[in-house]
């Protein structure tokens, strides 16, 4: 009764994260209403993606044609500080606050059980290639941006441990009680690290 | 620093029902996670919906090439029983309840300020003329199921005024306390409209 093209259009949305079935209905009933031209434009920004690949230096995205990624081609950057974080949108998040104008290494989401994968290992073997081709064998600064969960201080500490004679500083991110919140209603874990990096 | 592609896609993604700005974001990066060919699919899904007209006789979706709507076209169904509905999505919530097996009359959605507008007018005079030249100038029924809101209500009365001599019986859907709801619950409206209507 749902006219095929609807149906096709719910079976391959509603698979994508932000949907679900009702919400991929919904929008194929909102798109049938829009005018043709507007149908053309989403096509066309859905069609852009496939002009998207991984920078081979840091991996974060950037176009197909470009040799690498805005962020390493970006002259007054510091390439000898290095950021290394789980996914693309944590370096969105990093970029966003201003404060940090070295390069990155998109690692790869840690998985759940804790255990790098062959595809965090290639990563990191490219790291230090690149330190050594590029930096003499010694970056100024590697920043640890992963997640401080048990899995992110297992895999940091791992990491710092394999890259202590290729960097002159290994970091994380501070730990403590976030702006505006309140000690009150920190949890323990927070706040005992709050205090262990007091200032 | 955000690769063109992808804020392209942010840009128009972004302006739909579903999506924010922050959505729209966390798609574009999961989309470019994924492999070229579920890419495809989904560009191929989209497209799908240029397919998609409307319906000349009830102004449900259609497939382009089709003549009819599936609905107008199923011989089973009964075409002198005409169920009046604002939206498309309203058809496929009265399809599945399995209860219905006469044709539709897409009328569109009612503004907030409850008065027609050309576009219902137009509609209305196309069912008119369904029923004039189909039905030999009169219908089995027609039920106007509109929202029960006020402007719904309103709308309603009109619509029987004009066709009270275009069909045997012009009836609309029944109100009252939803099946499982609570009478303790039910709001002094429902349960009026629930008391007057009782059966």
């Amino acid at each position: 009764m749902i006219p095929d093209a609807i149906q096709k259009f719910i079976a391959v949305f509603e698979k994508l994260p932000p949907f679900g079935p009702r919400t991929a209905t919904r929008l194929a009933f909102h798109l049938t209403s829009l005018d043709r031209s507007t149908l053309e434009t989403l096509i066309a920004g859905l069609s852009g993606l496939k002009e998207i690949d991984r920078c081979p230096r840091c991996f974060f995205l950037k176009e197909r044609r470009a040799r690498t990624c805005a962020i390493c081609a970006a002259p007054a950057r510091n390439p000898r500080a290095i950021a290394l974080v789980e996914k693309d949108t944590d370096i969105i998040s990093l970029e966003r606050t201003g404060r940090w104008k070295g390069h990155y290494l998109v690692f790869g989401e840690l998985p759940e059980h804790g255990v790098l994968e062959t595809s965090h290992r290639l990563r990191l073997a490219t790291l230090a290639k690149r330190i050594a081709d590029e930096l003499g064998g010694k970056a100024d600064e590697l920043v640890l941006a992963l997640n401080p969960t048990a899995f992110g201080d297992f895999a940091a500490d791992l990491i710092a441990r394999e890259f202590s004679d290729k960097a002159i500083k290994i970091s994380r991110l501070g730990r403590g009680i976030p702006t505006g919140g309140e000690i009150e209603f920190a949890d323990e874990e927070t706040l005992g690290q709050a205090l262990e990096r007091r200032t």
